[in-house]
């Protein structure tokens, strides 16, 4: 099962509205489960580098297969490592309010980020479109339950 | 003068349709004059990485401030300069078809980038749409004299 | 509209100036809206990486849109993304003194960068010089409204 | 002995008008002996990334202490490792035209790095510039003799 472009464009069409309502001028990514880019969008406005802020965010909450804001105690915890595991991959991992993982049916589609707005706003956003979209919101700290368990 | 992002997403728009036409996925990318992400998509079909390669021409095209296939004389001629030269911007400068400065009064507004396709047929979608849509295809090699000179 | 070479080269000289008043060496860089350099000027004593930092901090004030001290709460509050964002761009993201935003007439024309005095001395020479010369230096925590919101 | 910034805004400056006199918009830099910035100046109209390509050409003529087109036949026979020397310093080594090492009294003070031209425009620049200025323009191209040689 993959995120259609369709899908992705209904995700950042619903981001761009909630910025609006905000009055906040946001950068919106979608990636799909490997990480790579679907759907990039810089409203008017919106900073220079806040469109690579909302492709690492959904990078990291798409590969790591939880919202990112849920990294920050293992990033506080352990930055030094934090700081390795941030360089692994094709994007950087950020451990911050706004990146949240796609997924539907128990399977993960992919990731949402987004910059622009406050880290809560940016969270708002996220968690009020995929919820009202028919997106799953519940994920473990962890990663995973063991196939046996 | 900047590009908005309903210009960005009008040829983004555009391209998609000329690749659907062509029977070919695309992945499209519009960058600022700065280099700087404005709109980016991949269509259904297009391999993962075709964004990057879409954003690296586009960032070519407009901080180059010439269409990625002229930089290929330079590229051919000296390989080892121009590998160094790939590395001293924010994304790589390539030196191919499918990426085309965007311009308009003679103001470099931005780079159109496009993957997914043939090189020619890369090449032609950025043309024709930049064309229809009223942005000059004609371009230096080199940068102009001196506004005193 | 760009900042000509002229007026760059009139915001370094302005500096050169406050540092000799000062008593210190200092770098000086001033780099276009996109971060692109456009003049660098190392005083004779200051230290060889100094025109680094100026660069740094130019290109932090120029593409966050407001100047490096403004970015301070940011990154002591999340120093983990605050490093990430750091890769991010063509140049180091950097949150200190020393680092204002080049704007005239609400628009962001490029960033000057300062290092070589205390952090407080390269802010004030930023300021002072900016201001003398009829740059605006008020700037807004986060990014505006949404053209249409 | 070390280049004074008087002597390295003497450098930029006759390079400037020798632009003005081509026609070209060019790019100057000019660097210490370890490579080091002293200065930097981007020529209305000249491209965005002209100044880091001049920067590596006076970086690469400092440090490698000859011109560097003397270093194409070394990129040229071995370019596998002429790609990993380039990464092994602050800046890209390059070898093309452009970047002059300056030298006076038999003593290497840094380099000079030219964009924006021809290949042979920007080397006849750091030529005519150099020699006009009473540097020296003669260079071994190995590293030197042998001390007891």
């Amino acid at each position: 099962m993959r995120l259609a472009l369709i899908e992705a464009e209904e995700i950042v069409a619903a981001c761009q509205k909630a910025g609006t309502a905000l009055g906040k001028a946001l950068s919106i990514a979608v990636v799909d489960a490997g990480g790579f880019l679907l759907v990039v969008k810089r409203s008017d406005g919106a900073r220079p580098l806040t469109p690579n802020i909302a492709i690492a965010k959904a990078y990291s909450a798409a590969v790591m297969e939880r919202p990112t804001k849920m990294l920050k105690p293992w990033a506080e915890s352990n930055p030094g490592f934090f700081a390795s595991l941030s360089t692994m991959g094709a994007q950087p991992i950020v451990a911050t309010e706004g990146g949240v993982t796609v997924k539907r049916d128990g399977e993960i589609l992919g990731g949402l980020g987004i910059s622009g707005g406050t880290g809560d706003e940016d969270q708002q956003v996220c968690d009020e479109v995929l919820g009202s979209l028919g997106y799953e919101l519940q994920f473990q700290a962890w990663g995973g339950a063991r196939k046996d368990g």
